[in-house]
């Protein structure tokens, strides 16, 4: 009999709201047992807490106290729901937003908690969705593209405000004083090993794609210091030593052990982000499997054998998904959030009235309505930019629209239009891989927008590509754990780990050519809009417009 | 004292859902009493009255019985509610939706009254917005365009598939036999006051806009026989005696007496249309008085002294809304349609529900959140081509568009930004025509929509112009009245009747200097929209893929 049979890992999601902690059985990934724990304070975005010091526009931070809750909570009572006793579990993986950012000193606390400091924004961490850094992003992509820095390419050419560059020097040109101070500047996905461990690590992931490391070094110290001269040195506060995915970080010390109810001494893998454990989960780490997280924004990561500049994509990072290969990483801005805005804002009251007499949402009723209707017959192409473009495009200043409206158009008509864009939006991502000579073998799909079977048909009708599916609703946390049992010396690699641990179904949805054929013809209309005001320059003087009446 | 201070008309506007009559007094245009009846078939757009008969798509038809029972009651109860003696009464005039038009019998009665007819589609009136006869519209305007017939310029490049010539040749084409039978086809405007009177008459005013008569002369024959041999000698059922607006008709029959409780022998205006009465109505008859009545969609109508050819303006016909002028229309496809749409379509149950608990409609709530922003903030441009786009694109193909949505994005904005549009769309008619060299003087506004002030104010900035405003709730009704009292000879002219009569308030809004510079700043996108949208190649295809997805 397999031992295995009888060896659980843990695997912890750190997500945006909530910790979600799960128990999973190393022989075969079987989930026995999880538990969430939401975060007390959330997302910071107005005032900090205690002092109450207000934010500016665009903040976004999180409390470092939020986290050790998950593992104080989520993890003993994901333990104790799954019957497995402590002893039977052999390592704990974990994954975090990414990129998630922290000043902290060289033992690892969060500048924060220092009673000096704690009034001080800058101190706290600021979560990957904090956007007030876009003018110092600015500053460092032009500079890059002006000195022709060799690495930007491998960012689709525009490097994102919410990384760890841009975020720290809004530190030092804001608060100077904390940025002297911040000895370490670590991702969460990091600092969180460091609780488990005592050990200072840095995953190769994050250091890939939002640390700007390439070919083995950041950025060099002349850049740093054409962008300021006091941001020379940054790179003494980023990790020197990248540790590969599915490594061993440490052993959990005591104090984390008393935390977790889980045995000192414990294999703590290295740190990882959300999407990119997922390829694991989802057992699709070879090249060319693209998986999508499909939530409120679409995050797209892709193993390949081959480096290619492929426009638009957040990053690739070398072993920056699993050892051994390429890792590519794009993403859709607005997904799943576009749908919610239509709902909250453009729908009208006899629509919920009738979802609310049947007892479905009213996404479910919108669905039903827009499923029932033939490709292309409510007349109309969207644009996916409410909240931006990230791939292909790169730009966050873009916005979203509907064209084709007549006194006929109804909600259905317009929010099956926009589920149709987020999928144009997907073949465009998928195009441009294959185009840049980097094929795209099999579209795997995670996330919660799995559950709307309809939206999943369009996706396979407009990709004309079947869509394989994750097995498990804990993509993240089923990764985490699939790490934990690498690191813990269970299987010899991740992708070993995720074959027999992951979960997916192929070919869960297959295109219909009639369907297939009607898409190519709106996609072709996507395609004029997309490139017409691919360019920002009506929508960003709408924009700068926008910006000037609020002010 | 002024015999005219006892003396009194009345105006009876024949609308789309009902008919309204107003008693007015003949000195200084003062509304004695009013009464609306409305039609019992209303619209007529899927089966026929009794016979049950389907209609096609985008029919809509009338029934004549309907006109006839608004002079049965609308216009006594009209003159009950005045306390006017039928003794004090010098006149009738009336005006009608048009093109409204329909085949008649040698004696003025309508084909669909002939028992062996009645089951007929084609017998019966078409109301203006009978959309059926589109491709016989397109062949005419092919035809005529490659033969460089020398009234289409007169039309703004493009016949509409609502006037007479492409409603007679769908007549012609599906259903000869009634074709053969209609002795006369006449529009209703005239019909009316055959009814009134007995006598036939042909107003100029409907036989130019609508009938193509210009320069003294119809379409000729070689035209006719080349878009249908069996076309020839159409122009023989219109009218060849044209009758001048204001002019007399004839006097009211002892029948039409008998069912007005009017004077028998009364006199009796010649016919006219809804929107060119109502220049008289707000004393705007003299050159470069652009009288814009805005409802569900606007007309445009202004009287010049310089014939030009304006592009997409609707037509221009002398003496087509006073004697001794040019008279020029434009319009735009949908306005108060595109609100009501939107409302409908659009708005959340806490917006209804918000409004409702104040006691204030959907519309006053959207109004008043989006007075409160200054202009451009909510970072949107639309296109007002919702119902198509009549002038200046003459497309009713087109379809509209909302750009620079965001995840911000609220109801109230994208309403202020459909309101916006449709200023554009007025800024781009009144630039058309001063362009073409007809000078727009004065911007006076009737119609429904005058009664939100907030989107009155935006057109007066947008348009960078004061705005004037009609001084009648009634304009149309008053309009005939006016008439009616030349035609009675109580004036010498149309003109003098206006300036008695009518009512208008000028400079009722102004433009604010700071808004309209914004607000030039936002017509720019628009145009660029409009421009880049206008050849309609993407929305056609649009179209043609939701017809085909629909059939």
């Amino acid at each position: 009999m397999n031992v295995n049979n009888e060896r659980y890992v843990v695997g912890v999601d750190f997500g945006t709201l909530s910790g979600r902690a799960v128990v999973v059985r190393v022989a075969d990934g079987a989930e026995a047992g999880s538990a969430v724990h939401e975060y007390a304070h959330r997302v910071i975005e107005d005032r900090l807490p205690g002092t109450g010091a207000r934010l500016g526009a665009d903040w976004a931070l999180q409390s470092p106290q939020d986290w050790r809750e998950v593992l104080r909570n989520a993890v003993p009572e994901a333990l104790a729901a799954s019957g497995v006793s402590a002893s039977q579990v052999i390592g704990i993986g974990t994954d975090f937003t990414a990129c998630t950012v922290l000043p902290a000193t060289a033992q690892g606390l969060p500048l924060c908690e220092l009673p000096e400091l704690r009034d001080r924004p800058h101190a706290w961490p600021k979560l990957w969705k904090h956007h007030s850094a876009q003018p110092h992003a600015d500053r460092i992509n032009a500079l890059a593209e002006r000195r022709g820095e060799s690495w930007l390419p491998r960012y689709g050419g525009r490097i994102s405000s919410e990384w760890e560059f841009a975020k720290g020097l809004q530190v030092l040109e804001e608060d100077p004083e904390v940025y002297g101070r911040a000895e370490r500047w670590i991702e969460a996905a990091d600092w969180i090993i460091w609780e488990l461990t005592g050990v200072e690590s840095r995953n190769v992931c994050t250091a890939g794609y939002k640390g700007i490391h390439q070919d083995g070094a950041y950025p060099g110290e002349d850049f740093l210091a054409e962008l300021n001269p006091a941001f020379t040195g940054f790179t003494g506060k980023l990790g020197r030593e990248l540790s590969p995915l599915g490594g061993l970080a440490g052993r959990l010390t005591a104090r984390a052990a008393g935390w977790t109810g889980l045995p000192e001494g414990l294999a703590v893998a290295v740190g990882n982000v959300d999407a990119h454990v997922t390829a694991a989960a989802a057992d699709a780490v070879r090249p060319g499997q693209m998986v999508a997280i499909m939530g409120t924004s679409t995050c797209h990561v892709m193993p390949s054998d081959r480096l290619a500049e492929v426009p638009g994509m957040c990053g690739v990072v070398r072993d920056g998904i699993v050892p051994g290969l390429w890792g590519y990483e794009a993403g859709q801005s607005g997904v799943g959030d576009v749908f919610a805005w239509f709902v909250e804002t453009s729908v009208p009251a006899s629509y919920s009235r009738e979802a609310g007499s049947r007892g479905i949402t009213v996404h479910e009723y919108l669905t039903e309505l827009a499923a029932a209707q033939k490709v292309g017959a409510h007349g109309l192409v969207a644009l996916d930019w409410h909240n931006g473009n990230r791939s292909v495009l790169v730009d966050h200043n873009l916005s979203g629209m509907v064209v084709g409206q007549t006194l006929a158009t109804r909600p259905e008509d317009t929010y099956r239009a926009l589920i149709e864009a987020t999928a144009f939006g997907a073949r465009v991502i998928v195009e441009a891989f294959e185009a840049a000579g980097v094929p795209v073998e099999e579209f795997v799909v995670a996330g919660g927008l799995l559950k709307n079977r309809f939206l999943m048909q369009v996706y396979a009708d407009v990709l004309r590509r079947p869509l394989s599916v994750i097995g498990s609703d804990q993509g993240p946390a089923l990764g985490s754990a699939i790490h934990a049992a690498v690191a813990a010396g269970a299987y010899e690699d991740v992708t070993a780990a995720a074959a027999a641990m992951g979960k997916r179904t192929e070919a869960a949805y297959v295109p219909d050519a009639g369907r297939a054929d009607a898409y190519d013809r709106l996609y072709a209309e996507y395609r004029n809009l997309h490139d017409h005001f691919a360019d920002g320059a009506l929508l960003h003087r709408l924009r700068a417009i926008r910006n000037e009446g609020i002010a």
